[in-house]
């Protein structure tokens, strides 16, 4: 059966199936956007079979497409080839090629990348925004990055913590590292890689200027790796950009305007995550209860990390302790003690799973106004 | 239909039904037993149609049973009869001897009790432990409280943050209750009544010496005031008690070895805390990541509440910043980098939803051995 | 705390409680109009305490307006008063009393009722839509029947199968009951009560030109009584009615227009069971899948109830069996081979779980219009 | 990262991600053995890379093992290669070859296969059972058979209702294939394949004594093919084997002892068909309701089906009508009416859903002893 292009086989099932399963939340990604910005939602370490991935780079986009991302990378390693002797086909931009207008008429961005695989320093970093992959193929690793910026790349180092390369798992940096980055040839660092975040790589991209960066690196299932069925999610960068665009997404990086996604944890750097964390938690109405000098206060989680919160507000609350957590998307009723009936207030909360440096967590706040 | 006795009437409705309907969790509320104490789940008032509740005493027996509790009281108020109408009554003992027999076929222990109902000051009060609430029926408060005494009470403070009584909800002493306190009138306080928390409560325990009570209040079903189905469960007070018997309940209230547990909130003395935790927290086998320096350890949360960590051991995680949140019931592999492979090292967490104090938190600590 | 009055308890918990639970379908019972009709979810068979029950009246009001009813009926046994000793109110009327302000509040139509409580023969019986149930309250039987009768009842045979006045379990008619139908005294009978259902029963209403009744007859919580948690529902005789009125209920019972529903049962006469399935099962778009001879049709099932459905048009099926179940409020798409592409063809069921006569089941056909 | 061979890929991700997800019943497909035979879940029609498919062979492996599959067959089109240009690799057993190690690893049953994929006559067909498929990649359709016998196959007819070929979707005998089944080149027919069930090719099962067979045709991933995460599963043969081996398997499906299982549907020929139903419906302990004559049934269904059962006693029930659903792994009692209480009695229940012909079910029938 299925002698079929492979776009046939990405008409949804529902119909053949004669069936609409039920379906509480999906798994489609969603953070708000914030003033001035889209938030994007993009995943730029990804390996299929053209490496050592198990799937075809089809598979790839319907992942994508299913998870709301808004650009990826198919970031294959450029010298490791595991399945060479099934796959030989010698050109490295071989599996970009094969989906781009799968993904364009999805309209999900695909950004031409690669993986530059080599052993520590300078261990692996991706490459994206490049033109040609084969010729970054080149036995010098320096040159390899020169090659890349040449071609326009936006390169960051991959999984700093790895245990493979760095028995401690603590991400430290190299004089090798120190030289791309004196060179402009090292633009980013993965802060968080696949199920593993590295408080280090946070203290390295904030000491170095370099972009956070969160990425599945899946090479098997994204259902299954990040547990879709269970709730999971894959592991993602928020790139805070003008428009919802390429160009947009290279300068959003280059600006260091991420949040790394994962695991309840939002990393970034100050700006970025204040202004992604403003826009998810939501403060509406404020009224107060009767005569009384309690107020009740609507909060919305907009997004869909949960949000632990320690209430830095000169009040006490009446139903919670200092400790508030706000799971996605759910709406509550804070009850603040003000003292008396106030016509603005202020509201305090440090958001205790965002993360701006290593054991540093936002602190936001909002003057609210008391409907009468 | 129906000319049966209640007695028949508790029969699991399964067997008439035809049908076990699944059930994935259950509602049975779950904490582990600590070193040395049971940890009774108490709820210590509660009312019925027999002062302004909606139901028959029975449904509080059934209740409590489905919710897994050992102890409850009923709580009648002596001076506010609202149903007085249709239920004359005059024995305000009555509710208690309707149930006492079926609760002790459920080997449920109820515990006599009433609430004393007054203006402010003093407000509201329980007396738990008592032989006859007619007694204790007087028009002079403090001669009420001195008859409770008398007859052995357990006596305490009642939502001191109830807006009807202080329109700021702010719990505040009064010379009238500092005088109770004085005379040993008065031996807890509320700190979690119904769907509220008062950190001033917990404050006014701790400079008085008061115990830290936790009670639901219920007056309509517990399944609707405390979301059942949505996962909800009713305020309690957990009570380490020495052995599963109302004397020893009476003891370990008298020794304020007691939780307040409610809305993911734990509020107690640091003593009870601490013990409650440990025996939540279970810290189980720790084995090394290969070769390598991290190492990982099995967590597991004993109990209902979900656990929010915050760690404080020196060393960082492979998978988690600075935050981690357990939930009730779940396993989790911590994976802690030790720079080198240790024989034994300190893992050690606050626990940011438990307080001993108003934003005091209790911080744990293991010494954890390593499996080669 | 809550010296208030039942109206204010009966104020949602989510203000209160600061929080909104989710609720993924949520309790309401659903079931469409039909036609010519509203279809009136109606329980006319209820207890509290002012009988048998374990509730205040209120608590009755509170779960009908959660099960989305339209109307019921307090029936309290005239003749048991289990808890006369607490509560000896000698009004009959009194539980209606008590809350007819309270449901017209909710609009909740609340018609007034009451259980004639005898051993068999005649056993029990509700009558609905009296005046003074006092004046009902004598010794002879025949005369209370005659009573309620002038009062303008409805009045219905309650649990003809209830093994504790038939061993068996199988409804038989007694002579008494002839007399009472030969008289106009007796106008319906319980084809399901509680959690069973009998298809003696609803023989005896084909055979006496009897209306079809399905009540919950409960004593206890609703919740627990029928795992509302777990998804159940109450029984409960769906009215097909002119208009959303007493009146028009009182004709609509009258003239047979019900279907008892309980544990995915449709139990009626066939006209308003065959108009209520109609409803349900709605056929939608039909289209040719390509070149093909296999269409498409857009299934939708618009009730509470599964509808497992025989089909029985001439046509295979391209994803089913002879049987397909189509889950309450489940949509699907039925593929039917045709043998060749035809502007409109005929579809046709026979459901299962619908009953209009014991082992008869209604067959209902569409003759489905393709969109090209 | 992750230069690691596949099989270092396949270590539970639980560990690296350092968290158990809370799984409810899992996927795993779960039918009882029954007297005599182990009932072995099977899918003997499955694509990778190395025809149309979209995965790499091990992650069929790793499907398999989600699903709990005793066996699978790997059936690349010989004829079809859409991915040669990638994949130019000529040796037709190439996916066998590669994870036949894992597969075995993993104690699951890879038996070598095929699909020859001609135009019809006679469509597409598998070859199970095979040695060198190479061999088979012969121009001749007939001499493609004759080689997969001489090899040992088993070979079936596949998708015999798939409308691209059979624009009608009405499987339907040609003289190519009655001269296979004549000369004995043919064994079996798919009555289900993907998504779809045909009447039909069970009526050609019946007529030419052909095996009914179930499979998934999986070319993209089993999870979103077959809504995994919703509570699908995808199509399988449930194959009733002596043993768990190869040899026993080839040995049942020559001997027809299978059932092809999807969307509810169970079909089969009548021997194995009721022999699984009987080990599916397990009918427990009986006991009478008191003095009644009303006895408690225990009902489970130990299958993952659910069954639609149809009561066929002589007796009718207290709490269903004439049908009875009892879903998967559920537990329900049974309340029947046997007029007088007895010491033994005759339950027999047609299973609606399934099918030993077109629109034939099954009867069974139990003699119950009562438990005193």
């Amino acid at each position: 059966m299925r002698l079929i292009t492979f776009l046939l086989s990405l008409i949804p099932m529902a119909v053949a199936f004669g069936q609409e399963h039920e379906h509480s939340h999906g798994r489609v990604i969603e953070f708000p956007d914030v003033p001035g910005y889209k938030t994007l939602k993009c995943d730029f370490h990804i390996h299929t079979v053209f490496s050592d991935g198990s799937v075809w780079p089809t598979i790839r986009i319907e992942e994508a497409i299913k998870d709301g991302l808004d650009a990826i990378s198919l970031t294959e390693h450029i010298e490791y080839q595991p399945h060479k002797e099934d796959i030989p086909h010698p050109d490295r931009n071989r599996s970009f090629e094969i989906v781009k207008d799968l993904a364009n008429a999805y309209d999900l961005m695909i950004i031409h990348g690669t993986e530059i695989t080599r052993e520590m320093p300078p261990g692996h970093s991706n490459a994206i925004f490049v033109q040609d992959v084969n010729k970054i193929n080149v036995d010098d690793p320096l040159e390899a990055f020169r090659e890349a910026k040449r071609q326009g790349a936006f390169i960051f180092w991959n999984h700093p913590n790895w245990i493979r390369q760095v028995p401690t798992g603590m991400a430290t940096l190299t004089d090798f590292h120190r030289q791309l980055i004196a060179n402009h040839l090292l633009d980013g660092i993965e802060v968080v890689n696949d199920v593993t975040y590295s408080q280090e790589a946070l203290q390295i991209a904030l000491d170095n200027n370099l972009t956070v960066m969160g990425t599945s690196d899946i090479h098997g299932l994204v259902d299954w790796q990040f547990g879709i069925p269970e709730g999971g999610h894959r592991p993602i960068t928020l790139v805070l950009a003008k428009e919802r665009s390429p160009e947009s997404i290279h300068e959003a990086l280059m600006d260091k305007m991420t949040i790394a996604y994962f695991n309840d944890i939002l990393a970034g750097y100050q700006k970025p995550l204040e202004l992604l964390l403003k826009s998810c938690l939501e403060v509406g109405k404020a009224t107060y209860q009767g005569s009384s000098s309690v107020v009740n206060v609507a909060l919305a989680n907009q997004g869909d990390s949960p949000l632990i919160l320690r209430n830095k507000s000169p009040y006490s609350l009446h139903a919670h302790a200092d400790i508030i957590t706000i799971a996605p998307h759910e709406r509550l009723t804070l009850q603040v003690k003000t003292l008396e009936q106030l016509s603005e207030f202020m509201l305090s909360f440090e958001v205790l799973n965002a993360v701006y440096a290593p054991e540093k967590h936002p602190v936001l706040s909002w003057n609210v106004q008391v409907t009468p």
